[in-house]
């Protein structure tokens, strides 16, 4: 099996699954009791947090358990307003943000609020001035997301977040780092985030849990409420095998960390070039359309956008499945929907070629091995299936 | 080990364990991807759906997936009075209630909506007539548990169904059954329940998975938004490994169930009646302070709690605890917080024993060989400890 959609979702590592049945068989407690089984149970809650608040350099206080990535988006928005709706009432965010911050921002536009949405450029970014012309002193949030989970354009953080703060201090600047986080070496503090995202099963960890990283200072609401858990800032017996199975995929994910990612560059530079010399493929997202290295690693290194004219989405897919080959028509996380991307819309794809372009998502597990035979059988199957589309 | 704490948290079954693995090694896809993998993972999704609803002799489109039993708590209360704001803005639950009712009832105050909280008697029951009293044509749902998680008290849910639908058919009747599912049979439809919330890890399920049942016409907002999983009730990459762990849990638990469960009465009685012979216990929570099966029966299988005049519960737990027995002080639930019970108090429990009061809680997994070691101990250290404590 090829698998190219850890974009959607990754294969937990052993390790990760070793821990997690450990968890479960013996160190079962809850880490709310008093005796020792619950403090068993507690440490490892605070053994993750160490490895993770490692990874951002941040204080373990500062990072808080969810269910996932889009409960930490949920969190971040709805939690963040209500704790700061002495700012005002406007949010700003982007057009190729995740259901999970775009959904979240049409609810919120049903409670009063105004939401500013951002374009995008064919390279998928915001453009700074957009940014600039779109703040107010009343902007009581700005949610950009760090790298697009559809063509895996990145964000210009470091900048966005000096903007909004010289705007208005009190601006919360949140960023959903689902598909950033394991590929990127964050420091929130530096960035000038106060609110991060990230999701379990996108770094080889389990689903049913994620991370809302919140800054020291930054004023945040519950949205679950009970038990008084995590200080009361998530109400819920903690999912303690989930936890420590974060914990444990973000150590091993940061571990030989630049190596590892240079060699997906250089994959991606590899699969990118070659692709290309496919007749009629082009590569979404790129920067200017170049393939040297130094553009290329202005994408995210995992995921590669790539429009087949003539042929549909799924047609290729499944036709890549028959041969052990796995990937994605569009966003897996988006639950099946058919429709048309709006990622793919907004950064000015032809209409013909919307419906003809797939997702190839890479790993720290993924070989060249892998990418030189999807190569050889997109070489195969593309004028074969052109073929049969043109009768 | 002799682990009675099996209302804070229980160890998951082997097979669940299992079935989690192996989704998490094999079948790790993501639900909403349309190639192959993503179908294996769904029908997993679907296998659990048709084991829950088997046991609530329901749809399986009446189940929706959540994060554990306090969400599913949150969306019963926040999700069912915004979709039902027409009705009016008044909430009816009671004084003993989980903090994840009570805490949720506390933030809808700050929404602007009044909650009335029904007292209990000795029992530990509410009274029809108050609710009666106090239901009102703009009561949009009334929450009631199932078993108290501190005195293992069963309310009457069949004939409250009724009184609520009598006075307003509109208006929601919730009941959280963190408590109950698995030690009750549950046909929510014949109990004109419209909301029940189930915990994973209270049934030897994992952590981090919970389940709502939403009756079929019942309207209900998500509380939280994103790529539209499961109908767009709860967005977010379904915890398929939580999901089919849950599943099997269910099934495993409601296997040979009547056999189990009168087992657990059986142990119960036994308990309960040699505990009433240690000098000055006495056992909360009982029908008429009476030990006949009959009013056994009429409690919880599973928990005892039981107040011994002069010791402290922490000091008991932890002398238990060095003879490995695991028991708790009040609810593991509510996080570690040393505050008083106000189950125990709404119960009319006496001040002085209300910081001497320990819940002992069994499983399936409870033999009677557990308990006689557990009174055999009891008996051994509650004459010492008492004269400790009058030095």
């Amino acid at each position: 099996m090829i698998y190219l959609d850890n974009s959607a979702t990754t294969r937990p590592f052993d390790e990760v699954r070793e821990i997690m049945n450990k968890v479960m068989d013996t160190d079962f407690g809850n880490p709310s009791s008093m005796h020792n089984l619950g403090v068993v149970s507690e440490n490892y809650i605070k053994k993750s947090k160490e490895q993770i608040a490692k990874t951002l350099k941040c204080k373990e206080s500062e990072i808080l358990f969810t269910s996932g990535g889009t409960e930490s988006d949920n969190m971040a928005i709805i939690g963040g307003c209500m704790a700061n709706a002495r700012i005002g009432k406007h949010i700003i965010t982007t057009g190729i943000e995740h259901p999970a911050i775009l959904e979240t921002c049409a609810f919120m536009e049903k409670q009063g609020y105004e939401v500013t949405y951002l374009p995008v450029g064919k390279d998928g970014r915001v453009k700074i001035d957009d940014l600039k012309s779109a703040l107010r002193k009343d902007t009581v949030i700005v949610s950009i997301m760090h790298v697009n989970n559809e063509i895996g354009s990145v964000m210009p953080l470091e900048e966005i977040g000096k903007i909004v703060k010289e705007n208005n201090p009190a601006t919360l600047f949140h960023v959903d780092s689902v598909q950033g986080y394991g590929k990127y070496k964050i420091t929130p503090k530096k960035l000038g985030i106060d609110l991060l995202s990230i999701s379990g099963h996108k770094i080889h960890g389990p689903k049913g849990v994620g991370i809302l990283y919140i800054a020291e200072k930054t004023k945040i609401s519950p949205i679950i409420f009970g038990g008084g858990q995590q200080k009361a800032m998530r109400s819920g017996t903690e999912n303690v095998p989930g936890i420590a199975g974060i914990g444990l995929a973000a150590e091993l994910i940061y571990k030989d960390f630049d190596e590892k990612i240079n060699k997906l560059y250089e994959l991606k530079q590899y699969f990118v070039t070659e692709l290309l010399k496919i007749e009629n493929v082009c590569v979404n997202g790129l920067i200017d359309d170049s393939v040297d290295i130094e553009s290329i690693k202005m994408t995210a290194p995992h995921v590669v956008s790539a429009s087949i004219k003539g042929i549909r989405a799924e047609v290729m897919l499944h036709t890549l499945e028959d041969r052990d080959i796995f990937v994605s028509s569009g966003s897996a996380c988006a639950s099946n929907k058919p429709a048309i991307s709006a990622t793919l819309k907004s950064i000015g794809l032809q209409q013909e070629l919307l419906d003809s372009t797939i997702r190839f998502s890479m790993s720290v597990e993924t070989t060249r091995d892998d990418i030189e035979k999807t190569l050889e059988v997109l070489n195969e199957v593309i004028p074969q299936l052109r073929k049969y589309s043109r009768h």
